[in-house]
């Protein structure tokens, strides 16, 4: 054995010695947790975290910072990023996390309505643009509680059946994604008799030659409670600010009993990929009997897809393409589609098709924003010709503890760098 | 080019044919639900699947065979194994599948009382043995009721403070599995002033040298409301019958201000690993100050070895070995441990430990059995001499509604077998 070698095995040793001696100081679990990774799949970079933000002008008006309950309970929350996992624990697991906190304050909020149901967010210009969903009248009253009937012949004396029933959608700006300013209604009811003489509602937006659409969800009266049934719509403009032309007819409507969407269509959510336009929905059985290819089934995401976006939507014949699920939560990344899904037998997942249709696991989550919207980068363009970057933010709603009002909340999206 | 390979050619761009041709019937998540999976995992041999069984003789006495309440929910459930898709949502999430339509029945109920916090089920000879904790009286009062001291002096006239209140832990036997029969009380809280005047409760047994010993929380008087301290302490016999001695003094104590678990230790659970006797267990700190490491923090689990079972037991410096959960649940597997968790930032976790220490990743699930215990298929015996197979079946508890009287059930688990 040589000096040299004799040498080196000595200092190995040593560094071994060392080493092995260097007494570990946290578990590998509390390490993660005082990482401030509050999960375990920081090595999966789908994995996303949701940052909850208030928003004003989106149901919520009040100013959080002069607002003593809201401070004293966002302030943990938002200055001490581990803090949101006492957050989580305080409440409902499943509730999101600022929600929970705004949702038991009782000032700052606009009474007696609803926003919810919010469309992506989309920038023209220097000015972010969104569509929602939007109540207000008496208090909602269940259907067991009455009878629905007597309230909706006379519209200007409704009650509402639920926190989203007699809706309208309306449209809001804001310059900086979290001061938002109504810009009045965008699209109302049809008349008696009409294919949506009861409520428009749950809308999503897509860009696409120049035009703007939405798609959304459409109901007539009598609206029996959770019944159907609901159709999807569509209108057309050529600035974010309309006015709005209608479709002639629903672009979407249920299927024939036996199928998983025999009920209610709705949840609209558009994707471009390959010159085809993708109408993701949630669709809705009988209660009583539901069925699809013959199984039991509840809810689950269909897809629909044209050639153009006033359609004619066909409707894959391989759906559903998520089963579960609730809102449909989706936005595109690479060429594919990703969903975010918080019902089901697959519930906290993130699943991701790269051919739009066929979903496989891409990540366990262990939040799901309540109808959850993203921010497109690329607004509308062609995954297929314009991969999609991760989403970094969008937007959501929150119901209020008693009331079951509504409002419309922003999150910020961090997914891991995996090294 | 040769006529065989000629032909080969011809062949293969058949069959090509033939393939691109044949239209796929469903989508991949659809064929998931389709083939009963139930969930995205099964490519995960550590992926659970919990299928609850009503047991007689634990908190419900009724005949399910008889009862048509409990007959027309649990049915579809029970026959149709694809029916638990229906089931999970239909109710909370987060309940138990089984419990959601137990909990709603009315009738067959041991009134009054509580049966939770059961061992795991051991078997000796022919018999199966469990022990748990029992509480009764008139319906449980929340302290933020009334005044509890008013309460807790004459302990015949006791109102609980809530359903784990006054607690003893009974024994219970059962030829298989399902039926149990009640064999009385097995431990009972000490004499006013003792260390565990109030309550023992959520016991764990372990098998040792002939002997039977178990583990068990307990708490004194005056018992506010989820607060502490509460200990661990442990009896010992030398049959499964007793009589039980317990130890002169608790065998874990919380641990001083600024740890995880300085207000209770409880729960325990015990793993016999490389001669040693690992005492897992959950750990609360005090609930205005919770701190570990100098982190904010809430419940963890942490682990205590000794190398006796009488102890003394010193607790991991690497505490807490789990960051979250709730009730401690957790199986020897191989010769390491896996534990369930259902809360915090990790929920819906197993994860699992090759040194009982340092907890890792092993599985996404979509249920936790409440306080789930396993069948320990070789008792305890050391897991680094001899490696465990995974559980078969186990036992938990439910809460009914309204009254949150608890009842034991049974579950027979189900892993994924990877091809």
């Amino acid at each position: 054995m040589s000096m040299n070698f004799r040498i080196l095995s000595i200092a190995l040793a040593l560094i071994c010695l060392t080493q092995s001696t260097h007494a570990q100081t946290y578990s590998e679990a509390f390490q993660r947790y005082k990482d401030s990774d509050l999960h375990f799949e920081k090595d999966n970079p789908l994995f996303p975290t949701f940052n909850y933000k208030l928003v004003t002008g989106l149901g919520y008006d009040g100013d959080p910072k002069t607002d003593p309950l809201i401070q004293s309970k966002v302030k943990i929350y938002r200055d001490n990023p581990r803090a949101r996992y006492l957050v989580r624990l305080a409440g409902n697991q499943q509730e999101l996390q600022a929600a929970y906190h705004l949702r038991h304050a009782i000032d700052g909020f606009v009474e007696n309505t609803t926003f919810r149901d919010v469309t992506s967010p989309i920038k023209i210009g220097d000015t972010y643009h969104a569509w929602y969903s939007k109540s207000w009248g008496e208090p909602a009253v269940g259907q067991e509680r009455g009878s629905q009937e007597a309230w909706q012949e006379i519209k200007g004396q409704w009650k509402r059946i639920y926190s989203w029933d007699f809706v309208s959608i309306w449209h809001a700006t804001s310059k900086d994604g979290y001061h938002w300013q109504e810009q009045g209604v965008a699209i109302e009811p049809g008349p008696k008799g009409s294919y949506d003489d009861r409520c428009v509602f749950t809308p999503d937006v897509l860009v696409s030659g120049g035009k703007y659409y939405l798609y959304y969800q459409v109901a007539t009266s009598p609206h029996v409670y959770r019944d159907g049934p609901h159709k999807i719509a569509m209108a057309w403009a050529d600035s974010p600010d309309g006015p709005w032309t209608k479709s002639d007819a629903p672009v979407l409507v249920p299927s024939e009993p036996g199928h998983f969407d025999s009920r209610k269509v709705h949840d609209p959510c558009l994707i471009v990929k390959g010159g085809k336009y993708y109408l993701y929905y949630k669709g809705d059985g009988d209660h009583s009997n539901r069925y699809q290819f013959g199984e039991r089934f509840h809810i689950g995401w269909g897809v629909a897809i044209a050639d153009r976006p006033e359609g004619p939507f066909v409707k894959s014949k391989l759906n559903p393409v998520v089963c579960g699920g609730h809102e449909v939560v989706i936005f595109p990344y690479k060429s594919g589609v990703a969903g975010l899904v918080r019902q089901g037998p697959e519930l906290f997942s993130m699943q991701y098709a790269e051919d739009g249709l066929n979903f496989k696991l891409a990540t366990h989550v262990t939040d799901v924003p309540f109808a959850g919207t993203f921010f497109r980068q690329g607004h509308f363009k062609d995954i297929d010709k314009h991969p999609a970057e991760l989403p970094r933010w969008g937007l959501c709603h929150g119901s209020r503890l008693g009331s079951g009002e509504a409002f419309i909340m922003r999150y910020d999206i961090t997914f891991p760098v995996v090294k």
